[in-house]
């Protein structure tokens, strides 16, 4: 949780006093509790310094080919520049390829320059508008 | 299938030909049995007239909160002015709010205006770039 509520952009919206707000737990067994999700995280001496969450979708469009989308990718400042978030990324892509699937997704903010770059090194391409609604 | 095929974007990607590709088959039967997703279809003198599919992912960021994706958003061209496109949105909108999620987004291809246009009047912002690696 610390590291989703640590940067400009995340710190708005996260509640990281502990003990942790209990829908973070519940959230968390949801996502174990479903084939269709997975949670990755980077480890360095037992510390958790970067998270990634895969969700395999099955679709009728592009004749019933099942997509991945890639959600909360983030990496702890201090470890930056030790490719954590290329890893991360490189074993969502295998992961989704095994799976068969025929694409992979995701949004990034439109203010974080830095990750769309990143995201068009790993060779996605910025073909689409993410739109959301809070509910 | 037609309305997936039925414009300039989706006519390069889909296979109408009957019998329809078995993995359109296939897909429709695992997002039926997935609990996290639903199809919705526009029906008009029993015909299919518009689809959206909508998928609730867990979600650790936002404090635990559960998002909708909405994907494969079509109206027949032949029934568009008539709103079927705001009231299947309105369902999704509505089925997610009962869902307790915290939000709903969708990307649609940059080179769709109006669907930009059509969104942002349902309240959509387009604060994100939607990025695709197509394996």
């Amino acid at each position: 949780m610390r590291l989703y509520a640590a940067d400009a952009i995340g710190s708005t919206r996260e509640a990281t006093m502990l003990p942790l707000a209990p829908a973070y737990e519940a959230a968390f067994r949801e996502i174990d509790a479903d084939l269709a999700q997975f949670l990755a995280v980077a480890e360095i001496d037992g510390e958790v310094v970067g998270t990634l969450q895969l969700t395999l979708i099955p679709n009728l469009t592009f004749v019933g080919g099942k997509r991945a989308l890639v959600e909360a990718v983030r990496v702890a400042a201090r470890h930056r520049g030790r490719r954590l978030g290329e890893t991360m990324l490189l074993w969502a892509i295998a992961r989704a390829r095994d799976a068969g699937c025929v694409l992979v997704q995701l949004t990034t903010d439109a203010r974080r320059d830095d990750a769309r770059r990143f995201y068009e090194r790993l060779g996605f391409v910025p073909s689409h508008v993410g739109m959301k609604l809070v509910l």
